[in-house]
């Protein structure tokens, strides 16, 4: 008992530090002073402060963001695909056949011209190939070693500090300030999970993404990830597992392509706050528009702000975890 | 400047009791004292003593309850049949065939005997028919209206007094010991979630059920619910839907029919704990074994806690809300 209250005391202690620790001064250091910062603050404020018209309980601040160029690079191809490579080369000892047959043998010969040719149906192929069958548990510990271990074959870094500090720092405001902040991803569900609290504080729970038919293992012990797709959440499915895993309207959404965009659009049209980032930095990341005009033209239509990662993020990339 | 030190200051304030207040001594006042309270009680201390040896950190303290039958009554039928039906005799007026076509003219003839033989399947279509179309949240507004207004046709009170008092308390303690209480039902996704949080104080976002094969609205606004069924969350489809929103093996589970064996099955053989209702109660609430004998022989196989709601229940219903 006299453990117990000392316990109860400490916690108190701790509840009062964390609550009491001003959280306004320091948000966002990595981005520059100016229109986005400000909408960005200014929307956080008129939701979170008691007397504004638009304050909201914290049960309703719902963030939701896009994880591919929104939380880390996607450049030259989605990380995910290296996972799967890697568990290609792998798992190639136990399977003859993959040294003769396509696309496994452009990947074990590295034939990058193959699979730029071959894109998307040879991801398919290959990371059905190579994670059927596997408990969604060890799919996540892969990803997990793979997102703090494994190295961007460009930049020659762990993909780790492939994200972007400027965004940790709003996942991090955006906690700071009562919001329920969820990934919502065209990316393996269970990829993400493997490393979203470690990278963002975002708890596996509230990560929605892509998911496969899986199945219950006959033991009924584990589950066993499937080869077809269940949901591909991307487009109007992101609104539509935004309403399935969450049940509320998100009123704060971030994204970068036009896959994001049925999600900003509803975010938005329900009275929310839209952000999108463009990837303008040729320097320091990637500059591209291909898979994003139509995301930026509705920014503009829209009067959405718009993240320039050249001029709003004095830097880029998180250097170390 | 001023106002935010005072809101800070009072936040402090209210951390504090909620802290302070002691959640141990008053845990489950309706359970009588027995074999199965003292299971449960030593469990949570169990995962929730630092010093135990099987100590769970907060993130890792997953409960999923299942809702009919387990956190409210469940007969003579599910009562989401019965807002089904209401919403068949609200809707009529605007569909004139009804009145000539079955299953809708059992229900506006109040035809019990073609109801009860036609049961699920008369079910299916009737839903389908009433709330195809409708936006998710007006669907939600509806079931919370339903569960607080509506009357038990046997009983004569209202549905929400129909929640069993252990039960609260029970996710009132589960809550206050930092666990994430999912429920975890065969039920509408969206029906549930109409009144989690007021009955349960359990999220939206906590809720896991049955859900359709959903549609954007055409000004993308709003999500509108489709005839099909997406996923009839029922045995394993329990287990895959857990993992799917989850993401997480949950260490405490309760359920009380067949439908509920494979999560509980899931949660004991992962090292958690299942718990298992018995209706044994004719006299206060109801008693029967049919849909419920394979749960139950599993529990006496397993050694998973039996509560019989007539002997470890002080009070079964909750009398008001």
């Amino acid at each position: 008992l006299i453990q117990q209250a000392i316990r109860r005391v400490l916690l108190c202690l701790v509840l009062l530090l964390t609550a009491c620790s001003d959280p306004v001064n320091n948000a966002l250091p990595s981005w520059a002073d100016g229109q986005v910062k400000t909408a960005v603050l200014a929307y956080v404020d008129s939701v979170t402060r008691p007397q504004s018209p638009a304050f909201l309980p914290s049960s309703e601040r719902i963030a939701v963001v896009d994880h591919d160029g929104t939380l880390w690079a996607e450049r030259p191809v989605y990380f995910q695909t290296y996972m799967i490579y890697e568990q290609v080369v792998n798992q190639a000892p136990d399977h003859i056949d993959w040294h003769t047959e396509q696309p496994f043998m452009a990947v074990l010969s590295n034939d990058q011209d193959y699979l730029d040719a071959h894109g998307y149906a040879a991801m398919r192929t290959l990371s059905a190939a190579v994670t059927e069958g596997m408990t969604t548990g060890a799919y996540m510990s892969l990803s997990q070693q793979f997102a703090e271990n494994s190295v961007h074959p460009e930049r020659q870094v762990a993909f780790s500090n492939l994200t972007y500090l400027p965004m940790r720092e709003l996942v991090n405001y955006l906690h700071q300030n009562d919001f329920q902040v969820f990934i919502v991803s065209g990316g393996d569900i269970g990829f993400i999970r493997g490393f979203s609290e470690q990278f963002y504080g975002i708890p596996r729970e509230r990560v929605i993404g892509s998911s496969r038919r899986n199945v219950l293992s006959q033991d009924a012990t584990s589950v066993l990830r499937g080869a077809q797709f269940a949901s591909m959440n991307v487009n109007t499915m992101k609104v539509l597992n935004i309403d399935l895993h969450i049940g509320r309207l998100p009123v704060f959404a971030v994204g970068n392509s036009d896959g994001d965009l049925a999600m900003l659009a509803y975010t938005a049209k329900n009275g929310g706050f839209a952000l999108v980032l463009e990837h303008d930095d040729a320097v320091r990341e990637y500059s591209y528009r291909e898979g994003a005009s139509g995301v930026l033209e509705a920014a503009v239509e829209n009067d959405w702000p718009v993240v320039s990662m050249r001029d709003d993020f004095l830097q880029i990339f998180k250097t170390s975890d």
